[in-house]
């Protein structure tokens, strides 16, 4: 299967991350599809899924306080506002279903490969500009794209996960924020930006959290 | 008249601010509703207004990246998505109504005491925390709505702008975010925070901001 | 007088600073020169100064914390350095000798102006990277070295700061901050970096806090 | 042995971190005392070594940035400078006399476990404040002091590394830093800081930096 096309600094910076095929097709994914991943790990990844989402948002706050256009500033604040709002009530919701209540997801002692990731990102945003946010942001949201293509139309006991990444709205959301980002790097740097030496500092920030990627599924296959 | 109750920290630094009088009653906010503010001020005001949303948004997403809780990420992220959502293109529909182009406001200058209350609001939120940021965010809007109260009912020229802040719309945000900023203080330095010597740090924080809105008005009074 | 020649970034930066000149031809830098200036002006200058260079030292911190190279690193440290331990100490040596006791100049509240040019400074090095906050120091170390240039050899009251800021260390400090601004853009953005976007984002940074600096030479001449 | 005092808060945060004993007591301390740490083991962590020290230099630097008072500034400052200028050097001859060149230093890919730390602590400063920072840095600076203070004496192959962090010069530097960590909360927060919820967020910011850096000996047992 061909890889989905959200947007020219996808595509480079896919091309060059060394852990993108280990991060896209880890066995967490694969047990997905084919319904094998024990329940213990899928529910202690959906437990540091929900303290990832927490930080994730901050990262995405702190995108809109960085961007440099009203238009930079009004997508970013839409996505937190749909994390904030939207997906973190719906992932206490289904994380109720799957028989974690609210409380225990509180309460829920941050894995070390989840406090990898979501600071590695928000450091590079604090430490970086706009551009090395969106970078070291990219591999979780279009990642997961990727993968929801992957997966569409699985059947089995992680049908629903499957359908909500595969599905339009996501890949929609996929396709909005590659154009967000070629959109940021054309306005600072102009088109040729990919013969610039930034560019290379933004695929090594992209092939970073690309690898942490892999390091958060390895933490779902291992209940503590 | 009596100040309107925003809260506990409100009443404590509205109390220390030697310039709170200078800023709630000044020259500007008196022609607002005596309706002899001269109509280029006013026009000055609203274009240098929408460049100060743009930065105040941005305040708000950077407290959304700050905050503690998921209940503080939520109401921080609530306040930036109807600033840049609502406030915005609202505000770019009065200026077309008043005769600014929406074209006239993205070349708006920067004045100097509109970037002077701005890049202190956000430095201080970046060199401080969560806390610092409030303090200086809470002038501009729990004053806003306290002048908004005194002018409620005005008539005249700027009847709209005086019924929007004194309306009860904007009324609730300001019990809102007073009530948020209690939380926050009694979340991280419990509930004898002002006899705390960080009371005096916060105090200074929103008496500084104060003096910056004089400034803002000032400026508003000089249309270049 | 031709202007000293401080690297490429800076002779590209000044050129299209609208208030360069201003800045640099400043009432205040004529009285120093003519030895006119008031002395309570100076007096009040110097305190404002010293504010002034705890913010400016913070500035180069965050440079430090946001450098992308060891050796950009070792350089704002080592100016980090020289103002926390050694311009500071000379700072309130000099305030003293003029009877300015180092209490008046902790007590000393800052000025709009002032805090306007460092929280712009810092606020842009926050939301922005390396560069930005390159590109809103610059007019003060670089500009403080074109007027001591042009005033090098000044007798009369302010003599000695003329002799600072024209003398021999001082120019080498400048030389080596423009070196440290050119490496720093061709690092990140290669050699043609006068052509792209970015160029014209960081020359508007310089050219603002231009526009401040002649907003701080205003406060010195209007003491309290 | 008993602890080494550096301080109230080192002595409360180092009580209440469930991590501190398998940090200060890790198998890879062990193999240094005894001498049987493999020495590709100790090369791999001198490598990963040298990039922590970069960050750990930006996050001194940071400090410096969110101080609070100029003495505040000027200790994160000559921690900055020492590191920058004095334990790189040093560092970068040490691993050069055990056969590592410069070059295979810079090139040295960045373990997860050390992005985990150091990105934690600087994310931990950027979103907070100056204490948090200091809470989060505590467990490598104090931490290494409590260890070295167990080493003392320690022959063999390892012997210089526990000179070095057992010595007089780097014992001092530990009583430093507790000083200004209890003169910092002091500061902000009064003398009963520790009966404030503020409190709790520290130690939990010192208990999860100690948890990463069990993560950093585990890294520097598991040569790539």
């Amino acid at each position: 299967m061909t890889a989905p096309d959200y947007g020219r600094a996808f595509t480079l910076w896919r091309a060059s991350a060394p852990h993108w095929h280990a991060y896209t097709h880890h066995a967490f994914v694969e047990g997905l599809r084919t319904g094998t991943l024990p329940r213990n790990a899928f529910l202690h990844y959906l437990k540091q899924d929900y303290v990832f989402l927490i930080h994730f948002s901050r990262a995405w706050a702190l995108a809109a306080a960085k961007s440099d256009t009203l238009a930079e500033m009004q997508a970013a604040s839409a996505t937190l506002h749909a994390l904030a709002h939207v997906e973190m009530p719906l992932h206490v919701r289904l994380c109720a279903e799957a028989g974690i209540p609210e409380e225990a997801l509180q309460s829920t002692g941050e894995a070390a490969q989840n406090l990898a990731y979501t600071r590695y990102v928000l450091e590079a945003g604090y430490s970086g500009d706009f551009l090395d946010l969106m970078a070291a942001l990219a591999p979780c949201v279009l990642g997961y794209g990727e993968i929801g293509a992957q997966l569409a139309g699985t059947t089995g006991p992680y049908a629903d996960w499957c359908a909500t990444y595969g599905g339009a709205d996501y890949q929609q959301l996929c396709h909005d924020v590659g154009t967000l980002i070629d959109g940021a790097l054309i306005h600072r740097l102009g088109p040729d930006w990919p013969s610039l030496p930034r560019a290379q500092s933004l695929a090594a920030r992209f092939a970073t959290a690309t690898r942490l990627e892999v390091g958060f599924w390895d933490m779902g296959l291992s209940p503590a």
